[in-house]
C-alpha cells in the first residue's frame, strides 16, 4: 500500500517531521511518500494561508503520478480536504478529523491543543462541519505560531503540556489531540506527564487511510464529492498580487 | 461610498449580471465596481472550483487599488470570505450569509433555492459555520449548473419557481433566497407567482455593506480576522497541474 | 424615508436618548420619529414589564398615523416584535436581533453586555428563537437596572467596560453589543479602550430598516406574521388603537 | 388545595370547557377555580392576541384574592407564563409545557396537533425556550381556528385524528398532545382510534401543579423569576390590579 | 394507589433511605413498596455496575406480584428505565429525569450535584437522550462515592452545599437537583442555606408516577416501548423471572 | 494481533456469520476469536434484551483468558460498550459507532438501514451520545427482526436495498451502514445496485481496533472509563467472572 502524505505548508523541515511521523505509525508494508506544495506559505496559521494551501495541496497531489492508495492531508483543520476528495477516488483523510475520530474511540471527551488562539476558530469550524464537535471538551492554544513550534520544540513542549493539563483538569478531557502537524513526536512525553492518551494526527490519519484501503472503501462519488463537471479554467498561473500583499504585511 | 463586488468565477456575462444586480440595489451615491478573478473556472459548482475561486477573489481584490469602502463576495456560499476579511479592514459580505440575515428579518423561516444538489452541502456548511442555520427551512436544488442558469434563463426560472413552491408549501418557508449570483433579477417574478418575499443575495450584500459603512464599523481585528503574520510565500505562480487535471476531466 | 423608533418604556429621558441615537445613525434623508408607549413601566427589566411593553408598543404604533416605512423596537430583547409584525406590513426590527446580525457580519463571536443578571435569560431566549445564538460568546450583566444606567452614566460606563473586557479576554468575543437601549453613545469610548467594534442596537436597527426599505422588502405575510383574523376584542377601554386595527383587518 | 385555572381568551364557553377539563383531572380535595381575562380576544391564534392575553392573564390573577396554591395557564404555548411566575410565588404551569413533560415520561417522541399552521411557530418556540423540543416529533395543524374548534367539535375531531394519524405513522410519534385548550375531552376517542396515549394539557397542568404543591416546591426566586423591582407604572387605567401588585412589591 | 420503588443497588440501608424518602413525598392513600435487586453491587458508580443493576432491577420488578400502579427507578441516571418500560404497562419513572422535569417547572436553569466526577458523563448522557439537557446549567460532583455519601452524611452535606453554591453563583442555576438517591433528606438544609429550591429525585418520581396514574396514562406501546417479541432466552439460571415474562409474552 | 469479537446474542449461526465477516476484513496476521454470551436472547431487538446482552458480553469477555489486543462488540447500537471499557484496558469498539466513523471519512452524510422500526430509537440514541449523529441522514428500518434477517437472507436483501435506495434518493445519504451484525456480507450486492459505498460494522470495527493497536492507544482511564472501585457484588451465582474481576481490581 502506498500513502501520499501532504504537508500543507512549504517548510521542508516540517515536511520531514511529517514524513517521520507518518512512517512511525505506518504498518509494515505501507509505503509513505511525503510531499509539500510547490507554492504557498512556510506555515499556515490563518484562513488566507489556508486557502492558498488548499489549492497548493490539490495542485501537488494532482501533479503526483499514480498509483497510490490514499492521501493524508497533514494540516490540522486546514481547508481543502473536500476539494481533493472531489478530484480523486482514493480516500483523503485530514489530520484534525482523524484525531477526533480516534479520540472518540478511546475516551468520552477530547481536547485539542493547537498553536495560536486565532486558529481555534478554524479548528472549531472544521470539527463542526465534520460532525465531530459534540465530544470536544475544548480547543486550547499555546500561543506559538506553527513556525515557532517548528523552531523551539522545548518551549513548544512546555506550553503544550500546560494547556493539556488545563484541558484535563478544568475541561475534563480524557484524550488530548495535538493540534498541529509540527507537534508530532511529543505524544509519549505528554502521556507520561499527564496520564492521558495523546494523539498525533498524522499517525491517526495514516492508520485510518490504511483502514479504508483494507475495507476496500473509496470516497463516495454520488453527490458532494462527485468529480467536478468539466469547466474552462483560465488564467492560471497569472498574478503575483497575493505575494505583494504578503510583502506589504511584512513591511507593516 | 465605493463598493467592490467580486464575482467568484471568470464568466464575463455573469460578472455583468452581478454588476447590474448590485447597481439596482445600491443606494444613490454608492459607486459599484464589479470585478472578476484573473484566473479560475467560469462557473463554481464544487469545492475544487470554490477553493481556486477563494484564492482568485483574494488575488483580484488585493490587486485592486484603494480606496474602497467594502467588498461583496458574489459567490453563493463559496469559500474565501474569512480569508479576505483577514487581508483587508473594510467589511466583506458574502451573498449567502447576506441573504440569510435579510431573510430572518422579514420571516420566520427561509429556504434557499440553488443550482445542483451537490452544492447543497456547501451552502448548509456555510450557513452552519456562520451561525445562520437555525431558521433555514430547506436548501433545494433546481438541478442546473451555474452555467446552465446563465445560458437558459427560462428553464432556470421555471425550475426555480417549482422548488420555491415546494419550499413554501412543504417546508413552510416564508422567504425565498436565490442561491446563485446568476439568479439575480428573478425576484419580482417569483414573488408575484408565490406571494413570498424573494431575496437576491447581491442586493442584500450591497445594502449590508452600506449599513456597515454607515455604522462606521469594520471587521474586528482582535482575533480570527487579524492581519496574517508575515510569512514567506514562495513558488507562486508555479504549476499548471490543476489545469491539466481539468482538461483530463473534460476528456473523461 | 420615515422610520418610527419606539421606546419600550415610559421614560421620557430614555426616549430622548433613543431619538438621539437613531438620528446619529440614520442616513441623510431618513426621518426619525421617536415614540413611547402611552402606558407601562418607566424601565423594562423583567418579563412582567416586558409583556406590558409589548402591548404598549403595539398600541402606540397602531395609534400613529401612516405613512411610515418601518419600525425600530428599541427594547433590547423585549417581547412584542412578532406581534407588531403581524399588525403592519412595514419591516419591524428589534434592537437585540439587529445587534447580533451586524455583529456576525464583522466578527466571528460576539458578546452582549446588558444590565441585570436576571435579564440575561430573556436575551438568551430572544437570540435562540431568532436563530442568532450560535455565534454568541456570552451575555454578561453589569448589575445595574435600566433606570440606574439612565441616571448614573459614569458608573454604567465603568461596569460595562469591565464586563466587555471579560467578554473579550475570557470568552473570546470579537465584537461587543450594548445590551440596553440606554447604553447608546458609549460605543466610541469602549472601542477605544478595548480595541473591539462596539454595536449600539438602535443604530444597527435603524440601518437595517433602511436596508430592508431600500431592498423593497416587507414582512412576509404568508404564515407566521399574517394579519390576525378578525376577532372580538372586548374589555379593552384604555385605547382603541388595537381594536381599530382589528376592524380594519376585518374590512381588508 | 386550590388551583386557579386561567383561560387566555375571553370566550365564556371556552372557559367552561377548561373548567370541566380541569375538574375531571383534579385529585379529590383539589378545588378548581376557572377564570378568564377581563379583556382580550375571544380566541388566541396569533402573537398579537397572545401578548394581550399575557397581560390579561396577569391582570386577572393579580386581581384574584389569595389564598390559592398554584396557577394553570390554559393557553397552549401562549405568552405570559414567565411574567406571572415573577409576580407570584406559587407554581405557574403552562399547558403546552405540561403536555410535553408528561408525554416524555410515557413515550420517546411526541407530536402536538394544534389549530392553525401559523400557530405552529409559537408552539415550536415555546418548546424550544422551555428546553422540551428534543423529543418533539412534529407540530401539526388541523387548519381550524380556536373558535372553529369551539363551535364545530365534529369537524375538529375528524381533522385532529387525521393529523394525529400522520404524526404516528409518518413522524413516529408515540404520544399525541392536544395543542389547544379547546380540544380537551377528545382524549379517549383519539386513543381508541389510534392506540396511542393522548394528553390534554389542562389535565396535565393541573396534575403537575398538584405535584409541585405536594413536593412543597415554589418557583425559584433567585434570578429569572425574582419579584420585579418597584417601578412607576403609568397610564394603565383599565385595571389597577397590576399596579397594586407593584405597590405591594414596593412594600415587601 | 401502590407504587413500587426500586433501589438500583443491594445496600439495605440505602433501600431504607429510599423507602423513607418515597413515603415522605407520597400522597395520603399511596402505598410505597421499596425493593432492591436480588443481585448486584452495593453501590452503583459506573457503567459496569449500572448495567448489572439494569438487569437486577428488571429481574426484581418482574418477580414482584401484581397489582401495582407504577414504578420508580431510584438510581440517579442509571441504565434500565427503557428496558423496564418495555416489560410492563405501568409508568416507570427514573429519578434523574424526574428531577429535571420538576426543576424545569420552577426555574429556568437547574444544576445536578452528584457523587463522583466519573458519574457526570452518565448523567449528562441520560439527560441528553431524555431530551432534558437544554436547561441544565451544570452537573457537579462532590467527589464522594455513593457508599461514602451513605456512611458520612456530614461530609456529604458540606461538600454538596459547596458544589450547589458554585452551581448557583457561577453557573446561574436556579434549582438544585440532588444527584444520588442517597442524598434524600438534605433538601431543607440546602434550601435554607442557599435560598434555592432543592429537589430530591425519589420524591419527584413518586409524585410524577402519581400524576401519570391520576391522568390514567400508561407507557405508550406503539413503538419503542412495545412488549418484546418472544425470544428464546437461554442460560439464565439465577432467576427465572425474566424467562417467565418471556413465556407470558409468547402466550399473549 | 488478536481481536476478540463478541456477538451480543446467543445465536450460534449469527456468531458464525460474525466470525466470517470479521475474518474477511481482518488484516493478515490478525487472529480473530468469535465469542457469544453464555446467557441471553438469541436475537437482540429491544432494550430489555440489550441490557441482558450488555451483562452477557461483559461476563463472556471477562471469562476469556488474556492475552488479546482489543474487543469488537458486534451488536449494532446495543448497550454495554462503556461498561466493558471500564473493565479492560484494551480498546473496545462497537459496530454502530465504527460504521459511523468510517462512513464520515468517505461521504458527507450516511444512513443506517436496520431491522425493526422500534430499534431506530436505540441507534439514534447510541449515535447521539457517541457524538456521531450530526452527519446521519436517516436511520431506516426494513421491518424484519434480527432472527428473520438471519433466516430469510433473500427477503432481507430485497428490503434492505429498498430502504437504502430511499436513503440515497430521499435523504441524500452518500454512504449506507448496515445496521445489524447479521447483515454482514451484503455489502457488494448493495454497492453494485446503488452505486454507494456500503459499510459492514463488523469489518469497520475490526479494522478500527487494529488501527488503535497500531497507534499503541488504549482506552483512557482518567475519568469515565476508569476501572470500577472495589464493590461487594452479591447474589450473582451464574457466573463468577464478574466477581473475579472485582476481586482482581481490589487486589490491584
Amino acid at each position: 500500500m502506498k500513502i501520499v502524505v501532504v504537508n500543507v505548508n512549504t517548510s521542508e523541515s516540517m515536511t520531514r517531521s511529517i514524513d517521520i511521523a507518518a512512517k512511525r505509525y505506518a504498518s509494515p508494508g505501507t509505503e509513505i511518500v511525503a510531499l509539500q506544495p510547490a507554492f504557498g506559505a512556510d506555515g499556515v496559521d490563518c484562513n488566507f494561508e489556508s486557502y492558498i494551501s488548499a489549492v497548493g495541496v490539490m495542485d501537488r497531489v494532482m501533479g503526483y503520478d499514480l498509483p497510490y492508495d490514499g492521501v493524508v492531508m497533514a494540516g490540522f483543520g486546514e481547508h481543502g480536504r473536500d476539494g481533493l476528495q472531489e478530484l480523486i477516488d482514493q480516500p483523503v483523510v485530514e489530520i484534525c478529523e482523524a484525531s477526533a475520530h480516534i479520540a472518540m474511540l478511546i475516551g468520552r471527551k477530547y481536547s485539542v491543543v493547537t498553536t495560536l488562539q486565532r486558529s481555534v476558530s478554524a479548528i472549531e469550524d472544521r470539527l463542526k462541519i465534520s460532525g465531530l464537535w459534540d465530544r470536544c471538551a475544548s480547543v486550547r492554544a499555546n500561543g506559538m505560531t506553527t513556525q515557532e513550534v517548528d523552531h523551539d520544540p522545548e518551549r513548544a513542549m512546555r506550553t503544550i503540556v500546560e494547556q493539556a493539563r488545563k484541558a484535563v483538569e478544568e475541561d475534563f478531557a480524557e484524550v488530548i489531540c495535538l493540534g498541529c502537524a509540527g507537534m508530532a513526536g511529543l505524544e509519549e512525553q505528554i502521556t507520561s506527564t499527564l496520564g492521558v492518551p495523546v494523539i498525533d494526527g498524522v499517525g491517526a490519519a495514516v492508520q485510518l487511510v490504511e483502514t479504508l484501503v483494507n475495507l476496500k472503501l473509496k470516497t463516495s462519488k454520488t453527490l458532494t464529492y462527485a468529480k467536478p463537471d468539466p469547466k474552462s479554467i483560465t488564467g492560471w498561473p497569472f498574478s503575483t498580487n497575493l505575494k505583494q500583499q504578503n510583502l506589504q504585511s511584512i513591511a507593516a
